[in-house]
Protein backbone atom coordinates (compact mmCIF):
# COMPACT_ATOMS: atom_id res chain seq x y z
CA UNK A 1 0.00 0.00 0.00
CA UNK A 2 1.42 3.31 -0.84
CA UNK A 3 2.43 5.81 1.59
CA UNK A 4 -0.11 8.20 0.69
CA UNK A 5 -3.88 7.93 0.18
CA UNK A 6 -3.97 8.45 -3.77
CA UNK A 7 -7.49 6.88 -4.64
CA UNK A 8 -6.84 4.93 -7.35
CA UNK A 9 -5.47 1.00 -7.45
CA UNK A 10 -3.46 1.71 -10.11
CA UNK A 11 0.50 0.12 -10.47
CA UNK A 12 3.56 1.88 -10.22
CA UNK A 13 4.04 5.67 -11.14
CA UNK A 14 0.45 5.29 -13.28
CA UNK A 15 -1.08 5.91 -9.75
CA UNK A 16 1.00 8.28 -8.70
CA UNK A 17 0.74 10.27 -12.10
CA UNK A 18 -3.24 9.50 -11.72
CA UNK A 19 -2.95 11.29 -8.44
CA UNK A 20 -1.16 14.22 -9.47
CA UNK A 21 -1.52 15.00 -13.20
CA UNK A 22 -0.23 18.11 -13.24
CA UNK A 23 2.98 16.81 -12.57
CA UNK A 24 2.19 13.34 -14.11
CA UNK A 25 1.98 15.48 -17.47
CA UNK A 26 5.73 16.57 -17.76
CA UNK A 27 6.62 13.15 -16.40
CA UNK A 28 5.19 11.48 -19.07
CA UNK A 29 6.26 13.87 -21.66
CA UNK A 30 10.14 13.72 -19.92
CA UNK A 31 9.84 9.36 -20.74
CA UNK A 32 8.56 9.90 -23.98
CA UNK A 33 10.75 12.20 -25.74
CA UNK A 34 13.77 10.62 -23.57
CA UNK A 35 13.07 6.36 -24.60
CA UNK A 36 10.69 6.47 -27.82
CA UNK A 37 11.35 9.75 -29.78
CA UNK A 38 13.63 9.43 -33.17
CA UNK A 39 17.03 9.00 -32.13
CA UNK A 40 20.24 6.91 -32.86
CA UNK A 41 19.92 4.56 -30.00
CA UNK A 42 16.75 2.57 -30.81
CA UNK A 43 14.13 2.55 -28.38
CA UNK A 44 15.31 -0.98 -27.14
CA UNK A 45 18.30 0.26 -26.49
CA UNK A 46 17.05 3.15 -24.55
CA UNK A 47 15.06 0.96 -22.36
CA UNK A 48 17.46 -1.12 -21.61
CA UNK A 49 20.14 1.53 -20.11
CA UNK A 50 16.34 2.32 -18.15
CA UNK A 51 16.45 -0.96 -17.21
CA UNK A 52 19.77 -1.50 -16.16
CA UNK A 53 19.57 2.19 -14.00
CA UNK A 54 16.39 0.50 -12.44
CA UNK A 55 18.36 -2.08 -11.37
CA UNK A 56 20.95 -0.61 -9.78
CA UNK A 57 18.69 0.77 -7.97
CA UNK A 58 16.80 -1.71 -6.76
CA UNK A 59 13.53 -0.30 -7.57
CA UNK A 60 11.41 -3.34 -8.73
CA UNK A 61 8.41 -1.69 -10.33
CA UNK A 62 10.61 0.24 -12.66
CA UNK A 63 13.00 -2.71 -13.76
CA UNK A 64 10.56 -5.05 -13.83
CA UNK A 65 8.87 -2.58 -16.46
CA UNK A 66 11.63 -1.23 -18.43
CA UNK A 67 13.21 -4.78 -18.62
CA UNK A 68 9.87 -5.87 -20.38
CA UNK A 69 9.62 -2.85 -22.60
CA UNK A 70 13.33 -3.29 -23.58
CA UNK A 71 12.71 -6.99 -24.33
CA UNK A 72 9.74 -6.26 -26.51
CA UNK A 73 11.69 -3.60 -28.86
CA UNK A 74 15.03 -5.75 -28.80
CA UNK A 75 15.46 -8.71 -31.21
CA UNK A 76 17.32 -10.31 -28.46
CA UNK A 77 14.39 -10.01 -26.16
CA UNK A 78 14.60 -10.82 -22.43
CA UNK A 79 18.06 -12.77 -22.18
CA UNK A 80 19.81 -9.79 -23.19
CA UNK A 81 18.48 -7.29 -20.98
CA UNK A 82 19.18 -10.10 -17.81
CA UNK A 83 22.33 -10.47 -18.57
CA UNK A 84 23.13 -6.90 -19.08
CA UNK A 85 21.09 -6.50 -15.81
CA UNK A 86 23.60 -9.32 -14.17
CA UNK A 87 26.65 -7.49 -15.51
CA UNK A 88 26.48 -5.07 -18.24
CA UNK A 89 30.04 -5.21 -19.08
CA UNK A 90 29.92 -8.97 -19.75
CA UNK A 91 26.82 -9.06 -21.72
CA UNK A 92 26.68 -9.56 -25.64
CA UNK A 93 26.03 -5.87 -26.06
CA UNK A 94 28.36 -3.39 -28.21
CA UNK A 95 31.04 -1.91 -27.81
CA UNK A 96 29.24 0.76 -27.48
CA UNK A 97 26.68 0.48 -25.93
CA UNK A 98 29.31 -0.81 -23.20
CA UNK A 99 31.02 2.64 -22.83
CA UNK A 100 27.30 4.22 -22.47
CA UNK A 101 26.58 1.72 -19.84
CA UNK A 102 29.47 2.42 -17.77
CA UNK A 103 28.32 6.21 -18.51
CA UNK A 104 25.01 5.27 -16.84
CA UNK A 105 26.34 3.33 -13.73
CA UNK A 106 28.25 6.30 -12.59
CA UNK A 107 25.72 8.71 -13.31
CA UNK A 108 23.29 6.17 -11.04
CA UNK A 109 26.04 6.39 -8.10
CA UNK A 110 26.05 10.28 -8.57
CA UNK A 111 26.84 12.42 -11.29
CA UNK A 112 30.58 13.70 -10.16
CA UNK A 113 31.72 9.99 -10.96
CA UNK A 114 31.60 10.48 -14.67
CA UNK A 115 34.78 10.86 -15.73
CA UNK A 116 36.25 12.34 -19.20
CA UNK A 117 38.16 8.88 -19.48
CA UNK A 118 34.63 7.40 -19.14
CA UNK A 119 33.11 9.89 -21.50
CA UNK A 120 36.44 9.81 -23.96
CA UNK A 121 35.95 5.58 -24.06
CA UNK A 122 32.14 5.69 -25.18
CA UNK A 123 33.32 8.22 -28.21
CA UNK A 124 36.22 6.29 -28.95
CA UNK A 125 33.64 3.37 -29.54
CA UNK A 126 31.09 5.43 -31.86
CA UNK A 127 28.93 7.19 -29.51
CA UNK A 128 28.04 10.75 -30.05
CA UNK A 129 27.67 13.48 -28.04
CA UNK A 130 23.94 13.37 -28.06
CA UNK A 131 23.98 9.58 -27.35
CA UNK A 132 26.30 10.61 -24.50
CA UNK A 133 24.36 13.64 -23.39
CA UNK A 134 20.81 11.37 -24.00
CA UNK A 135 22.57 8.44 -21.79
CA UNK A 136 23.62 10.69 -18.95
CA UNK A 137 19.69 12.03 -18.77
CA UNK A 138 17.92 8.60 -19.08
CA UNK A 139 20.12 7.56 -16.00
CA UNK A 140 19.81 10.38 -13.85
CA UNK A 141 15.93 10.44 -14.76
CA UNK A 142 15.88 6.60 -13.53
CA UNK A 143 17.57 7.98 -10.12
CA UNK A 144 14.23 10.09 -10.23
CA UNK A 145 11.33 8.34 -11.19
CA UNK A 146 12.73 5.49 -9.32
CA UNK A 147 13.31 7.34 -6.18
CA UNK A 148 9.42 8.61 -6.63
CA UNK A 149 8.01 5.34 -6.56
CA UNK A 150 9.75 3.76 -4.06
CA UNK A 151 9.80 6.87 -1.77
CA UNK A 152 6.21 6.59 -2.19
CA UNK A 153 5.96 3.06 -1.49
CA UNK A 154 3.82 2.47 -4.68
CA UNK A 155 1.93 -0.66 -5.76
CA UNK A 156 4.35 -3.22 -7.37
CA UNK A 157 3.03 -6.23 -8.83
CA UNK A 158 4.59 -9.49 -8.56
CA UNK A 159 2.60 -11.29 -11.59
CA UNK A 160 5.45 -10.66 -14.63
CA UNK A 161 2.24 -10.85 -17.11
CA UNK A 162 1.45 -7.45 -15.74
CA UNK A 163 4.37 -5.60 -17.06
CA UNK A 164 4.14 -7.49 -20.23
CA UNK A 165 0.82 -5.99 -21.22
CA UNK A 166 2.09 -2.54 -19.91
CA UNK A 167 4.85 -2.63 -22.92
CA UNK A 168 2.08 -3.81 -25.47
CA UNK A 169 0.66 -0.49 -24.30
CA UNK A 170 3.79 1.37 -24.23
CA UNK A 171 5.59 -0.22 -27.80
CA UNK A 172 2.12 0.59 -29.33
CA UNK A 173 0.94 3.61 -27.91
CA UNK A 174 4.00 5.28 -25.94
CA UNK A 175 4.22 7.03 -22.23
CA UNK A 176 1.72 9.97 -23.04
CA UNK A 177 -1.10 7.28 -23.59
CA UNK A 178 -0.31 5.09 -20.62
CA UNK A 179 -1.25 7.68 -18.26
CA UNK A 180 -4.31 8.83 -19.78
CA UNK B 1 34.49 22.41 -19.74
CA UNK B 2 31.28 20.21 -20.40
CA UNK B 3 32.64 16.43 -21.05
CA UNK B 4 30.56 17.06 -24.31
CA UNK B 5 30.82 19.59 -27.31
CA UNK B 6 27.36 22.12 -26.18
CA UNK B 7 27.51 24.79 -28.65
CA UNK B 8 27.26 27.71 -26.43
CA UNK B 9 29.11 28.64 -23.09
CA UNK B 10 26.03 29.06 -20.87
CA UNK B 11 26.31 27.69 -17.51
CA UNK B 12 25.13 24.89 -15.79
CA UNK B 13 21.56 23.07 -17.14
CA UNK B 14 20.96 25.99 -18.94
CA UNK B 15 23.75 24.81 -21.40
CA UNK B 16 22.38 21.65 -21.57
CA UNK B 17 19.04 22.54 -22.25
CA UNK B 18 20.34 24.85 -24.76
CA UNK B 19 21.86 22.25 -26.38
CA UNK B 20 19.01 19.77 -26.20
CA UNK B 21 15.84 21.70 -26.24
CA UNK B 22 14.09 18.33 -26.93
CA UNK B 23 14.20 17.75 -23.57
CA UNK B 24 15.22 20.97 -22.20
CA UNK B 25 11.43 21.98 -22.41
CA UNK B 26 9.65 18.88 -20.52
CA UNK B 27 12.79 19.61 -17.71
CA UNK B 28 12.02 23.30 -17.85
CA UNK B 29 7.87 22.06 -17.51
CA UNK B 30 8.78 19.48 -14.67
CA UNK B 31 10.75 22.45 -12.30
CA UNK B 32 7.68 25.13 -13.33
CA UNK B 33 5.11 22.67 -11.93
CA UNK B 34 7.15 21.87 -9.05
CA UNK B 35 8.64 24.66 -7.35
CA UNK B 36 6.28 27.25 -9.20
CA UNK B 37 2.41 26.42 -9.92
CA UNK B 38 0.45 27.29 -6.77
CA UNK B 39 0.81 24.77 -3.69
CA UNK B 40 0.15 25.06 -0.30
CA UNK B 41 3.65 25.05 0.34
CA UNK B 42 4.93 28.42 -0.50
CA UNK B 43 7.82 28.83 -3.72
CA UNK B 44 10.33 29.83 -0.81
CA UNK B 45 10.07 26.43 0.88
CA UNK B 46 9.80 24.26 -2.17
CA UNK B 47 13.30 25.61 -3.68
CA UNK B 48 14.77 25.16 0.37
CA UNK B 49 13.95 21.56 -0.63
CA UNK B 50 15.65 21.44 -4.05
CA UNK B 51 18.55 23.45 -2.36
CA UNK B 52 18.97 20.99 0.43
CA UNK B 53 18.87 18.28 -1.67
CA UNK B 54 21.61 20.12 -4.51
CA UNK B 55 23.34 20.36 -0.97
CA UNK B 56 22.87 16.81 -0.16
CA UNK B 57 24.27 15.73 -3.69
CA UNK B 58 27.20 17.97 -3.42
CA UNK B 59 26.02 19.32 -6.85
CA UNK B 60 27.70 22.94 -6.55
CA UNK B 61 25.85 24.49 -9.78
CA UNK B 62 22.37 22.90 -8.41
CA UNK B 63 23.21 23.92 -4.36
CA UNK B 64 23.86 27.63 -5.41
CA UNK B 65 21.25 28.08 -7.81
CA UNK B 66 18.66 26.93 -5.92
CA UNK B 67 19.89 28.19 -2.36
CA UNK B 68 19.76 31.94 -4.10
CA UNK B 69 16.25 31.53 -5.99
CA UNK B 70 15.16 29.91 -1.94
CA UNK B 71 16.81 33.22 -0.67
CA UNK B 72 14.82 35.36 -2.62
CA UNK B 73 11.40 34.24 -1.84
CA UNK B 74 12.15 33.29 1.84
CA UNK B 75 11.32 36.35 4.78
CA UNK B 76 14.16 34.73 6.29
CA UNK B 77 16.81 35.08 3.10
CA UNK B 78 20.24 33.39 2.79
CA UNK B 79 20.33 32.80 6.96
CA UNK B 80 17.84 30.22 6.94
CA UNK B 81 18.81 28.07 3.76
CA UNK B 82 22.37 27.96 4.50
CA UNK B 83 21.16 26.99 8.41
CA UNK B 84 19.25 24.46 6.33
CA UNK B 85 21.70 22.48 4.07
CA UNK B 86 24.14 22.51 7.19
CA UNK B 87 21.75 20.79 9.84
CA UNK B 88 18.09 20.49 8.54
CA UNK B 89 16.83 19.31 11.77
CA UNK B 90 18.45 21.81 13.57
CA UNK B 91 17.11 24.80 11.62
CA UNK B 92 14.65 27.19 12.26
CA UNK B 93 12.62 25.49 10.19
CA UNK B 94 8.31 24.56 10.93
CA UNK B 95 7.51 21.14 12.61
CA UNK B 96 6.28 20.40 9.23
CA UNK B 97 9.29 21.40 7.48
CA UNK B 98 11.53 19.29 9.43
CA UNK B 99 9.77 16.59 8.72
CA UNK B 100 9.89 16.88 4.74
CA UNK B 101 12.95 17.47 5.14
CA UNK B 102 13.36 14.58 6.72
CA UNK B 103 11.38 12.58 3.90
CA UNK B 104 13.65 14.12 1.29
CA UNK B 105 17.01 13.62 2.39
CA UNK B 106 15.16 9.85 2.73
CA UNK B 107 14.92 9.70 -1.08
CA UNK B 108 18.23 11.60 -1.80
CA UNK B 109 19.52 8.40 -0.34
CA UNK B 110 17.60 6.07 -2.27
CA UNK B 111 13.35 5.94 -2.42
CA UNK B 112 13.69 2.64 -0.26
CA UNK B 113 15.06 4.41 2.11
CA UNK B 114 11.60 6.27 3.32
CA UNK B 115 9.43 4.23 6.28
CA UNK B 116 5.87 4.77 6.79
CA UNK B 117 7.37 6.70 10.03
CA UNK B 118 8.62 9.29 8.21
CA UNK B 119 5.53 9.78 6.49
CA UNK B 120 3.08 9.32 9.50
CA UNK B 121 5.68 12.01 11.24
CA UNK B 122 5.55 14.66 8.26
CA UNK B 123 1.42 13.80 8.13
CA UNK B 124 1.26 14.31 12.22
CA UNK B 125 3.24 17.70 11.94
CA UNK B 126 0.39 18.74 9.57
CA UNK B 127 1.79 17.98 6.04
CA UNK B 128 -0.94 16.86 3.49
CA UNK B 129 -0.69 13.49 1.08
CA UNK B 130 -0.17 16.52 -1.50
CA UNK B 131 2.90 17.75 -0.09
CA UNK B 132 4.22 14.67 0.91
CA UNK B 133 3.62 13.64 -2.22
CA UNK B 134 5.45 16.94 -3.74
CA UNK B 135 8.45 16.46 -1.16
CA UNK B 136 9.39 13.53 -2.61
CA UNK B 137 9.06 14.05 -6.40
CA UNK B 138 10.84 17.35 -5.69
CA UNK B 139 13.40 15.68 -3.58
CA UNK B 140 13.79 12.53 -6.35
CA UNK B 141 13.86 15.07 -9.48
CA UNK B 142 17.04 17.08 -8.23
CA UNK B 143 18.34 13.66 -7.64
CA UNK B 144 18.03 13.91 -11.86
CA UNK B 145 18.96 17.72 -12.38
CA UNK B 146 22.05 17.32 -10.19
CA UNK B 147 23.47 14.30 -12.01
CA UNK B 148 22.73 15.48 -15.20
CA UNK B 149 24.52 18.64 -14.06
CA UNK B 150 27.91 17.16 -12.84
CA UNK B 151 27.45 13.79 -14.68
CA UNK B 152 28.32 15.91 -18.23
CA UNK B 153 30.75 18.28 -16.19
CA UNK B 154 28.30 21.34 -16.80
CA UNK B 155 29.87 24.94 -16.43
CA UNK B 156 29.46 26.16 -12.67
CA UNK B 157 30.36 29.61 -12.40
CA UNK B 158 32.34 30.80 -8.95
CA UNK B 159 31.01 34.16 -8.50
CA UNK B 160 27.71 34.33 -6.57
CA UNK B 161 26.88 37.52 -8.46
CA UNK B 162 25.58 35.12 -11.08
CA UNK B 163 23.44 33.46 -9.45
CA UNK B 164 21.61 35.88 -7.55
CA UNK B 165 21.08 37.50 -11.08
CA UNK B 166 19.39 34.48 -12.05
CA UNK B 167 17.40 34.29 -9.16
CA UNK B 168 16.20 37.70 -10.29
CA UNK B 169 14.74 36.09 -13.11
CA UNK B 170 13.64 32.97 -12.33
CA UNK B 171 11.26 34.50 -9.43
CA UNK B 172 9.77 37.29 -11.83
CA UNK B 173 9.45 34.81 -14.91
CA UNK B 174 10.07 31.11 -14.44
CA UNK B 175 11.72 28.14 -15.50
CA UNK B 176 10.48 28.20 -18.96
CA UNK B 177 11.80 31.57 -19.78
CA UNK B 178 15.22 30.70 -18.18
CA UNK B 179 15.61 28.70 -21.01
CA UNK B 180 13.98 30.37 -23.75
Amino acid sequence: MPHINVDNDLPGIVGLMRFRPETGQPLSALAETLLRNPNTLSRGERELIAAYVSSLNECKFCTSSHAAFAAAQLPEGMDLVTATCADAQRAPVSAKMKALLNVAAKVQRGGRNVTSSDVDAARAAGATDVEIHDTVLIAAAFCMYNRYVDGLGAITPDDPEGYAQTADLIVSHGYLAAVQ
